[in-house]
């Protein structure tokens, strides 16, 4: 039976010692937070990562105290659910350059006793999945039984897959591409000039100066959010409906469609960190596993020995099943142990966060055979 | 043979008297600019009247004094090209609202001495095809042979055919739709949105400040711009090519889709006015023939008389093939002499804009038979 997890807190833990990043500079000691769910088992052989997304976080399933959403994947994690927490423990950090708790831009740089706004380093899946593994090891996790995410976060669980081959016994890849296509950068490009253009982003130093691009956020978010949706969705949920019953020949709000899109805006924009958004577009911008391979995927997959299970959903148009099948290509090319699940689903890329039948059983049988 | 039509000169009419909207607001004495290409005949029976889209103009074809590119539909009107100039008298006005010289929101209002800016009120398609049908008097051409044009400009052709039936003898509709979908008015409302925010657009009245908007026209242009374009355009014309060989970690524009949409967005946002944009936008929300006859289409075609000519383009995703069919489904239905053609070419929905051979060979059976 499903339910909920209940009452979650979120932890802290630093990851002592220099850390070395792929653009070259380095970190010294690194906040990361994050929150479990279920029990580690003696063996520590039951323990699943989590990856988040653009604009996810470490609280990805139950409750805080007095608080009345659940986690952002709360429909898939818990006891009975697609992971399900009787069995498995479950951890979700924070990734570095987050702005909930984990080092970001939003945090104080030690050296200069300011905030690191613009000049903290953009960082790549890479680092992540690097920092992940130093957050197992703290953890006792030497081999997870599996790494999983959708979209930005089933990149870090592919990048797991052929960095840590053996640290990882199966990976869920939901929700996304082997790189991004233009058009995915496109329109990452004009959220980051909505941000970048925002007279009080100040150069990135809003912090300082008291400031805060909330307008450029607003628009960044009101574009992706465009793209997290599919057509379908937008026309059944709001179609051309009117605000009042008669066009109101004016700049207000006039379609329901139009104060949804605001409204996503201004509670986003409200909650999350300008310099942060920035830095997660470029991490998308950057992911390109076979650009180390002279653009061969297939020999970027080499190393892996995990079990693999790509999920990609009818109506997604941001990354759409033919990119989820780019993947899986090249893993039957490379020989390797995928299984492949298209489901149909209406919700466009957000699919990844319900929890569809099919999608549930498929999860569940990947982690649970 | 294909030929330019060679220097052109833009002409100025004033449409006199009392103008009503459909707002309720009304003009006195509205100024238009329009370019004609080839020659009446003497009984006024060879004359086509081209309609632009969103940031189209009057100057559709050939070349100005000194100007290095010809009209946005060149490849198109010309002698002996899909609208012959050897055989038809084409017209083509800058629409009410415009900001190429015909009444606009950068036009002085005679009542106030100021620019109309955001008092210029919201009109619609019905307003441009009723002051399109006060330049034909004033032209003297009684019936046009054909009325045409590509997006916005094919809705306007659209609504000539069943608001007078009797002054239209074809209509060429290309790449548009009955109206717009949800995701149609959602990057219609970024666009808004990036406009409206911008410090510099001072409310509307920024001409009267000295002031201009730039970067919100940019965003509203980049984001336009990617509806343009399809996906397989952009992935084959950029793909992820990098500026330079390698990857520079900042926010310079790094990939070349980056650095086209800037460049794109820069030049549109220097010659364009950005409450024409925003009124323009507005105009394509409202479009919606249906409404007014309970939703059905059908019932909304039945005053037609015009033979129609459908036209879409394989990649157009901002008004796919599947938004033409359902004009010509309801024209079927409403048992008009209705032809429809699907196009394959790769450049999405300014596809209209290329001289593609069927698509050329398409119209110019339909305009000559």
């Amino acid at each position: 039976m499903s339910d909920s997890i209940g009452k979650v807190k979120a932890q802290k833990v630093t990851l002592k010692g220099k850390f070395e990043l792929e653009c070259g500079q380095s970190f010294n000691d690194i906040e990361l937070v994050y929150e479990t769910y279920g029990v580690l088992n003696a063996d520590a052989t039951n323990a699943i990562l989590i990856c988040h997304a653009l604009s996810g976080n470490h609280h990805a399933a139950g409750k805080y105290e007095n608080e009345e959403k659940p986690g952002w994947w709360d429909s898939l994690i818990g006891p009975g659910k697609a992971v399900d927490t009787n069995k498995f423990f479950v951890v979700c950090p924070n990734n570095i350059g987050g702005c909930h708790g984990s080092l970001g831009p939003n945090s104080i740089n030690h050296d200069t006793g300011d905030y690191y706004g613009p000049d903290f380093p953009i960082i790549t899946v890479r680092d992540w999945v690097n920092s992940q593994a130093k957050l197992s090891d703290l953890l006792g996790i030497e081999k997870w039984h599996a790494v999983m995410g959708g979209s930005l976060g089933g990149m870090q669980a592919l990048e797991w897959s052929y960095l840590y081959p053996k640290r990882i016994k199966k990976a869920g890849i939901i929700a996304a591409a082997p790189k991004l296509s233009a058009q995915n950068i496109a329109f990452n490009e004009v959220a980051r000039q909505a941000i970048l253009n925002d007279p009080d982003f100040e150069g990135g130093r809003y912090l300082d100066k008291s400031k805060y691009p909330k307008q450029g956020l607003k628009l960044a978010r009101m574009v992706g959010h465009i793209t997290y949706l599919s057509e379908e969705a937008m026309r059944s949920k709001f179609g051309r409906e009117l605000k009042k019953e008669k066009l109101n020949f004016g700049y207000d709000a006039e379609f329901e469609i139009e104060s949804y899109l605001r409204y996503q805006g201004d509670v986003f924009s409200e909650s999350f960190d300008a310099n942060t958004y920035l830095l997660m577009t470029k991490i998308l911008d950057y992911f390109d596993p076979a650009s180390n391979f002279e653009g061969k995927l297939v020999s970027a997959f080499e190393s892996i020995e995990a079990q693999l299970l790509v999920v990609s959903f009818s109506t997604d148009w941001r990354f759409a099943p033919e990119r989820s099948k780019e993947i899986v290509n090249a893993l039957i090319e490379a020989k390797k142990n995928v299984s492949y699940l298209e489901i149909d689903s209406p919700h466009g890329h957000d699919s990844f966060l319900f929890a569809n039948e099919d999608y549930v059983k498929g999860l569940s049988a990947f982690l649970e055979n």
